[in-house]
């Protein structure tokens, strides 16, 4: 994903895992309830992803969902039952997530990360990326979902793809070029080309009420899942500091819409999300002290209403 | 300064060399042009108060003054002459600033720091605590300074004095308490500090047009010097992150009256202010990557004029 013509650039690792849960005859994963179970954690913007859809979906009974501990030490994520906001690994008794993927692959030596998309019957990982995730859970399990709400409609899905690779390496993965450089000089062009994409949206949004037009979907959740943690921990601990998120009218406005649905406020835990980025990447913060963040107020009225469109109402 | 009750608190060390020049007979440093010389880095705030009360008396002539390369490195401060802002040590040929600390005294071995005041008669420092350089070249020089204007009037010391002390611990030094901090009670600490006594100054500047009342003193070039390095420095190098002083509607109008008076703007080199901290401070900036910071525009129009009082003609 994007060039590396630039040393010192961050170069994320590709996940492996990439099944189908599909509603077909002969699926070798198809939808059914209870069969199902994601990992995740909280402070994970791509996790966050596939938790929001699973919440606005309302399929919070249908696939099961464990929460691991936000702070990743140098064994990678685990399970800390007793901490605030997180479970046990109530599937498979784990205590790291590692063994999630060697249970999937006795072989497995790639990256561990979330969300996880685990199948209980076949005991195996069906995916672990993030938007194949978010896009099968909308298609595969309509029978199981509110149908009202369609975060991945068929008319616009060209749209959406290509609203969700725009945003992408400038926004959703730009914030940790920025943050993971590890030359002034990529440092710098991550920097430029995340608020050359934020002012861009920003435009687009003062005339569309969601980015693929006047309808929720699934692109809006992935750029929510950046900003909302945007001003707490990628303007600081990431050094993407040439503006807040409080400082565009819209993508403000915007932010604020989404944190208001129904489901969405459980998805969003600040405290996991601020213990994680400052207390797990030591390398550009190695005294792991937490900056206190501005008070934001997610929960202040907006103005998106000026826009044509607006959520399913039962989401509202 | 401060207690040492929190774990893991910044401790600043003291200043060695306390001289004073004074306009009296039997005086061992009396006031003369040409005779005195500050060594000053751009970044440094205490030393941006000393230069600020030269440029504002007009004292340019009559001390001169030679500026540090901004990269502090393990040697201490350095004379970089061949570098953009930067000069030679035009006094005593020297290369590193520890060099004028041993010239003053064969045995230092104490901590290096700017500004120092040097007299080139006696061949010696003659003090190095910022505070009581602001008030010898505002209080001695009277003679060869602008007579219009007063940055320490005598009717107003106790006022100054106070405020200066009130404004040290929690903001001043407050930055660097949080910045520095060792644990993330001392951090917290500081942070608590620090916005609680912006938040008190932003309410006294409602109603003041400057920290003593409606006349400019030292006391307003002390606080400018920290605000005017907070956004793009503080702000995220410190985690100073609570508010920017662009969200102060009266700390960032007297921040841009003060940068707007005459011969300020010459005293603010935001690369240099940049380049030293976030490249010095290694210990909580590893990648030494520069944040891009806010773009402020510093010579806005301020609404400062609504309140009574107002500088001096000559600064205008």
């Amino acid at each position: 994903m994007g060039d590396s013509s630039v040393e010192g650039e961050f170069q994320r690792k590709e996940t492996k895992f990439r099944n189908r849960i599909r509603d077909a005859p002969e699926a070798e994963f198809p939808p059914e309830a209870d069969r199902y179970h994601l990992y995740i954690a909280r402070p994970c913007p791509w996790a966050h992803g596939a938790v929001l859809v699973r919440a606005l979906l309302g399929l919070e009974d249908v696939i099961s969902m464990d929460v691991l501990d936000p702070y990743r030490e140098e064994e990678g994520w685990q399970f800390s039952p007793d901490r605030e906001g997180c479970t046990p690994d109530t599937v498979n008794g784990a205590d790291y997530l590692s063994e999630i993927y060697r249970a999937a692959d006795s072989s497995f030596s790639g990256h561990v990360s979330v969300p996880v998309l685990w199948d209980k019957r076949r005991d195996t990982i069906v995916n672990n990326e993030s938007v194949e995730i978010m896009k099968m859970l909308t298609d595969a399990f309509e029978e199981y979902r509110d149908r009202s709400v369609d975060l991945y409609p068929a008319e616009l899905r060209d749209e959406i793809d290509q609203v969700v690779e725009d945003i992408y390496e400038p926004i959703n993965n730009g914030v940790y070029k920025a943050g993971f450089a590890r030359s002034q000089e990529a440092y710098d062009r991550a920097v430029d080309d995340l608020f050359e994409a934020l002012d861009h949206w920003e435009s687009v949004l003062d005339e569309r009420r969601y980015l693929a037009g006047e309808r929720l979907t699934l692109a809006d959740l992935r750029l929510f899942a950046t900003l909302v943690r945007f001003d707490h921990v990628y303007h600081t601990h990431f050094k993407c500091n040439v503006k807040r998120v409080v400082d565009y009218d819209n993508l403000w406005g915007f932010t604020r819409e989404l944190y208001q649905l129904r489901g969405v406020p459980e998805t969003v835990n600040m405290d996991h999300i601020k213990e994680h980025y400052y207390t797990t990447h030591t390398d550009i913060n190695p005294t792991r002290i937490i900056a206190r963040g501005p008070d934001l107020d997610f929960t202040a009225p907006h103005d998106r209403g000026r826009l044509p469109g607006g959520p399913p109402d039962a989401l509202r």
